[in-house]
């Protein structure tokens, strides 16, 4: 069975997967079994195409590259928008990478419910629609027969959400703690090389890692989107992220920093999440002073780190690329491979 | 569909996985859908027994704790060696966890063919026959149509060959290197902490980290086997044993120590494997002088950990326990539910 993907929307992280793909295609093939053609790309900026027996991915990149538009690919049907072309295409599987909003989680959460609702399995990077409604479109998608999955929302494509669902699925999860965010990552490790905040800000601005407006990242409301993702859909909680504590980086000055070394510690903004007695699950994202022997300390730059808490194997740490053109790309591949596993057996 | 498992092998590591079974048994029906029976356990210092509706585990445990026997276990079939077991009873999956001889493989070897032999999936940790076979090994479990896994035969239960073979499939591994025995890991850690390696070496003898003959985890040869299986497994390599340069921690000094230190770095056991540009993998055993920036130097005492480098997500290491009676038992628990996962849907 071939699966016939569309993308919503083609920005980096879909352009990232799409170089996967097309660099991949044929030891998908050989390898796995897994064949796809790409029919239909739709971009609320760039335009967008159909074509029912497939779009030649490398000529769409590079007009993408190019040009910047879709709309001047040669063959196919051109204009139709985001819901158009989940509704009325023939792909079997959506990419939905249009922009995030964590606050309303929109245009994403229709455009996952539009494909839901017609039966198409859904892939995603953007924690939006996760972090503010993961039971209600995880029942949609089970209600409708097919998959939906989101390991990009987590640490991009490092083993994140997979690990906690699918390979500690049974070790007992009391815990959950780690980096989620490069930025403040980042920042916090050039304040410990000496750098003041606002110049270490700069820097991560400068290099592309924090946006003009790093609020998002330095408030920790990029972390606390993520800690919302793992306390219900790893932990078993039911949480909304006016729920959960939440502070950032922009409070932590460089004699914390200093004040933190003399004590063989160092300073990483921690989103966390803890099973209580009743079963309930509490969340929470601040500055935590962590010991230099604990490998959550030796997670420097904008590398991310999640440490789970079990009762069989006691704490269990992966540490990997948060975020990232492939690394993020290849996200969407490793959960686009696991639809394919399960509706393929 | 009921799993009837039977345990070859009784001894710590089982003893481990039937704890959990026995714990968990509500659980793994209520949320996974998983339902089994342990219907045969065979031992050979500790005896057998064979009842096809199913043992009482609690009763079980219960005997081998207080008796360190198995035969007055009150129904069911005494006096069945492991062979008759495999091949008998009415079990579906078998539980390898005889004892491990890495230079022959044996008798697991003959144990897990027989198994496939007569259709009957096998769950081991044992790196003998892996480490000796894997190839051989998983061609005959396909040609008979059974599931084999081995989770547990690198860093126990912390994900590790899953890691390399399932979530980071399609990122194009290069390489892998990491700290796969506790045993040489917490020598290192004590001699920074200012022991002697003999001094060290006992300490680890008393905590039972190391055996009182400690070549084969202060030689590299543990470490050794261990890196053949990701080799073969993970890599796509074809090497044995003989092929790989193995050097262990014997000739480490309290100097060597310290000029690392001087060098802000300290040396761990590391044991790794390549793609050459030919297609093939090489493998080596090697004691290695760290940066302490790197997440490998921050994994001290008995745990382990494991660096991929890949394509897509450039470096992704998993730290965890590499050895105890639950971390053991678990790795076996998650082989049997990726075999139920498989043969289920």
């Amino acid at each position: 069975m071939i699966t016939r993907i569309a993308f919503i929307g083609f920005g980096v992280v879909g352009q990232g997967l799409a170089e996967i793909l097309l660099e991949q295609k044929n030891d998908l093939k050989n390898q796995i079994g897994f064949e796809f053609e790409v029919v239909a790309v739709s971009d609320k900026m760039k335009g967008s195409v159909y074509n029912e027996v497939g779009l030649d991915l490398q000529k769409l990149l590079e007009l993408v590259k190019s040009t910047g538009k879709i709309d001047e690919y040669p063959e196919g049907i051109k204009g139709w928008d985001s819901l158009k072309t989940i509704t009325e295409t023939n792909a079997n599987l959506i990419i939905e990478v249009s922009w995030t909003d964590i606050n309303t989680g929109e245009p994403a959460i229709t455009h996952i419910k539009t494909a839901i609702g017609c039966h198409k399995h859904v892939v995603m990077t953007n924690k939006g629609p996760i972090a503010l409604a993961a039971r209600e479109l995880i029942s949609m998608a089970k209600t409708n027969g097919v998959e939906m999955r989101f390991e990009g929302t987590v640490l991009s494509g490092t083993p994140a959400i997979n690990l906690g669902v699918n390979n500690l699925a049974s070790s007992k999860i009391t815990k959950v703690a780690g980096i989620v965010n490069g930025t403040t990552n980042y920042i916090l490790t050039e304040m410990e090389k000496g750098l003041k905040y606002e110049e270490a800000l700069k820097q991560a601005q400068k290099l592309g890692y924090a946006e003009a407006d790093p609020t998002a990242d330095v408030e920790g409301f990029d972390a606390l989107g993520k800690i919302v993702i793992l306390t219900n859909v790893v932990m078993g909680g039911n949480i909304t992220k006016d729920q959960v504590p939440c502070q950032g980086i922009t409070k932590i000055t460089s004699q914390d920093i200093d004040e933190a070394k003399k004590e063989s510690k160092r300073w990483k903004l921690i989103a966390g999440a803890e099973l209580k007695d009743d079963g309930s699950v509490e969340a929470y994202v601040m500055p935590k002073k962590i010991p230099l022997d604990h490998p959550l300390a030796a997670v420097s730059g904008p590398i991310n780190a999640l440490t789970y808490t079990t009762k069989y194997l006691g704490d269990v740490t992966v540490i990997g690329p948060g975020a990232g053109r492939a690394a993020t790309g290849y996200a969407l591949l490793t959960d686009i491979l696991d639809i394919h596993r399960k509706i393929s057996r």
